[in-house]
């Protein structure tokens, strides 16, 4: 059995305090927080205070960090990845490199491995692009999300004010896609539509659609509807986390000869989906440290048979 | 630059000599053929008697067996994994743990890496459907293929007495790809149309068709249509080698969450496909031998970024 220790309990600790349950080689050993212990109410796991951590080095295999990128991972996982396995789901894309170097100073001579930016995307939607990207190196891949809430840009309408609430999704292009696969040109603003829905009153509708569509680096100049419900609908409507999206390659291998692979999700739950990618890569994490394979990796450096309960003969038997 | 020798030069082996000239870090060394060699006609490439072939060892870093998987890999790739790096595209699905272990046999001791039963099915679904099998345990996955040539059963129906030529094609039933999404139960009768394309004497048409509807292991008690064409429309309309096909996952996170997972290919050239892919994985065996990594391996032994002609670090900033 791995022993799991899951480090934060948000959505996403709770999707991986789920996803454990349905791997039978794994065994939960508690969620860690900063939060004071009375107010993490878990699904039955014991809660310690994130600060005593350290004292249970020798009782887990493998942590699964569930923080936020920007506020806990870009420091969590450099300080943890010196004393513990782990994988996290770093994904600010611009940082990763920085990220993984980080780790992999602390992990790699400590005989720790660490497996970052695991999740959908980055994660699956990575080995993907890079797997269609090798085998068709003569194309050109496009990565679509939705239907699903894009956190970020719904906080930033939030914030606008007179707005009650608000969410926003991002909504793929169904023509956009099936151009790409024609062969044709799309633009990144055919790409997505970014609806709103917001809650506000009726008086400010139209200065808060205003608003929104001039937010620069986040609104303006892209594909952007406000819709205006009221908090009934939004506490009826909205309360799901959905989401999906596409990894496209379209390539010719001769003149004449074009192949197209399309990768495509559709999720009732982001965050149960990102969890369970989670606690397949912390086996893979596990997996590679006792094939002593130290340091930070990616999911670029994973085996596929490292993420699998099963074993290789069997795996070879069923898969192939 | 990695120097590549093409072991077999029918269909596939032309494809892998065009799929060359696309890999910037790949060189072909020559094709190896037991054919006389004035009726090998290659695009251009040295062609050498598969007698020599030892006698270049030390100009060769990866061999690409495009045999057949009857005829010749299950004698070849052994006998020259003893020798040389190599892949091949065995795909006799219940014959892969025999072959892979015979290879493993002759190239751990050698020092020699082979990747056997590399393509697309088996190949790059069977590393969806581990990939998929194993972020999502609680599910069920079901393949599709089509639209495209099934070989063998086109075969079988060729050797029909008065049968002039014939293809058959397999034809993925959409309906039953949307039930499965759905969530419906369905049979594998449903799955696929079996479209067999027939040229032959009219008079002789009804006991054809009652012939091919009826053979045991192959057609009896299978969703198949026999179509009567003329050799020119034959010739005319079926020398394309399209195919392509589904891996779908659906699977259960929680009770009430459904995650669906749908990884398709549409292929103008199922041999240029197939040659593309071969052509990724010698560069992973070539690189895992550098790597020290010897013996017999599968699609589900090689890490993404060992396909890529990229540097870890390119890569990690292009894909993640």
């Amino acid at each position: 059995m791995i022993k799991v220790a899951i480090v934060g309990y948000g959505n996403l600790g709770k999707g991986v305090e789920q996803a454990i349950t349905l791997n039978k080689d794994m065994k939960l050993f508690g969620v860690f927080s900063r939060r004071d212990k009375d107010t993490v109410k878990t699904n039955g796991s014991n809660v310690y205070p994130y600060s005593d951590l350290l004292e249970y080095k020798d009782e887990i295999d493998v942590c699964i960090l569930c923080g936020s990128s920007d506020k806990d991972l870009r420091r969590q996982s450099v300080e943890l990845s010196k004393h513990f396995n782990l994988v996290d789901s770093f994904d600010i894309h611009t940082l990763i490199p920085e990220h993984l170097a980080n780790v992999d100073k602390q992990a790699h001579p400590s005989q720790k491995t660490a497996i970052v930016s695991v999740g959908w995307d980055p994660g699956i939607f990575s080995m993907q692009r890079a797997l269609l990207d090798s085998i068709l190196p003569n194309g050109k891949t496009e990565s679509f999300w939705g239907f699903g809430v894009s956190q970020g840009h719904s906080e930033v309408v939030r914030r606008i004010e007179g707005v009650k609430d608000a969410l926003q999704y991002s909504i793929p292009n169904e023509e956009s896609i099936d151009d790409f696969k024609e062969g044709k040109e799309i633009t990144d603003f055919d790409k997505h539509e970014r609806r709103c829905y917001v809650v506000a009153d009726a008086l400010e509708h139209e200065r808060i659609e205003k608003e929104i569509l001039n937010t620069e680096h986040y609104f303006k100049g892209s594909n952007t509807k406000v819709i205006f419900i009221s908090q009934e609908e939004m506490d009826r409507d909205h309360q799901g986390m959905p989401h999906g999206g596409h990894v496209l390659r379209r390539a010719k291998t001769s003149e004449s000869k074009t192949q197209l692979v399309d990768f495509q999700l559709k999720l009732d739950s982001n965050p149960e989906f990102t969890a369970s990618i989670l606690v397949a890569f912390a086996r893979a994490a596990y997996r590679m440290n006792q094939a002593r394979e130290f340091g930070g990796f990616t999911s670029l450096d994973v085996k596929p048979f490292h993420l699998s309960s099963k074993s290789r003969n069997d795996l070879i038997k069923e898969m192939l």
